[in-house]
């Protein structure tokens, strides 16, 4: 299967379609089933302590597995997540952005599948993993 | 057990440990065990369409859980998520608040488990449901 | 909506459709959208310490999605397992079956999510919870 | 860290303290961290169609899992699973065996969190993905 948007028009989609979001995140890598992604981490997505917060890994880790499916069907704004888990591993280091690097693992013709690893930028130890099925409407 | 805090103790809390988010929630019921939150809906918390997004009701979900522990052990801010699983199942109705039934199924030494029911205000269907784990750091 | 099947004929079904571990399971109680499990613990599902495993309370939890699903829509064979979360939160009881509590959270078109507790016989606090998503095949 | 243990080592721990399973199961290589194993599928782990069981698979993972920690700790019996999550993504290939690729994301004081790939033997596309979260039992 092959890439259907390239990283401009996945970032038009998400600024036309999510403009309230668009800015917190940045496409740093794509290709055939696989994103990477950047939380631009700021005063908003903080936790007393200098975290980021657990529903800002969250959001990242869904836009992430969100535009890998996109990437690979065309824009639909209509796929949603139906089912996620995450866990929170170590806290994140202070003062640094959040990277996503998400891998699908399915891309059915009802269901997608997507892992994602969340590291403190320049850190190997992730901070969190995610896996997010997608459900992709039928198309029209 | 007994519940070491009140309603008011843990607004409280809320609002000195977390000002940036406390005003998005009401805690509506208090038991032992168990709690009732509502996400006081607004525009920060919506999608195109006015559904309420995933990182929202994983918030309301994660805090619901947090404060139901935190008023069984009392106020310690450093209990964490460690994992997490939700499932969303339908789309909230359009311009209502979502309330979160929560309830503490294990309160270990060190793992607490809760789940919870996420609801649109006013409608018994279930939007979402979430299980989340947290860890509770050691008396010191 | 309405139950489309009896306990005898989820019985039955079972035998039929899953005769290598029908004996392994008792159907209890059975509702519109919910259903009430025995794993008839045997050896086979013990660890050492006589702790019932992990792979049993699986597929105690999974069975009992599986039929509840099954008695609302008839029996179709081809329902998969897309999804499942599970928390493990105490050792069984010594000695006792495990019990399932099911509920169906859900039930569309294609996707079925239910939610289980697990207790050991007699005991009310649970051993485990778990959530499910069942893929439901298109009519034919 | 280093591994504390070698795969014959791992094999004969779980020839002596789980032999009701140990047969079912073959480690095929072992890394800091990492773990590949098989599981020699017979028909107790088949459904109807010739697929492998949920059960079964959950069985894998949760094994590979647990051998990949005590490598790393030593051979503690009391490691015990707290939380999992599985997504089934696609028909095992009718016979033949599983291979679980697993991962230890971390290994704290208290929680190991590891993550598994599922593949039919000889086919790269992953039937199955898990995540296990394992506590460890305090140093005595």
């Amino acid at each position: 299967m092959r890439l259907l948007m390239t990283i401009d028009e996945l970032k038009a989609f998400l600024q036309s379609d999510f403009p309230q979001v668009s800015g917190e995140f940045t496409i740093e890598d794509l290709g055939e089933m696989r994103i990477r992604m950047r939380l631009n981490v700021s005063e908003r997505h903080l936790r007393p302590g200098g975290t980021v917060s657990g529903p800002s890994i969250f959001a990242l880790a869904d836009v992430a597995v969100y535009l890998a499916v996109l990437a690979m069907i065309g824009p639909q704004g209509l796929a949603v997540t139906t089912s996620s888990s995450l866990d929170f591993m170590r806290k994140p280091v202070a003062g640094r952005d959040l990277i996503a690097e998400c891998r699908l693992l399915k891309l059915g013709r009802v269901l997608a599948v997507g892992e994602v690893l969340v590291f403190s930028d320049g850190d190997d130890r992730p901070v969190a993993r995610a896996s997010m099925t997608y459900s992709i409407p039928p198309k029209t």
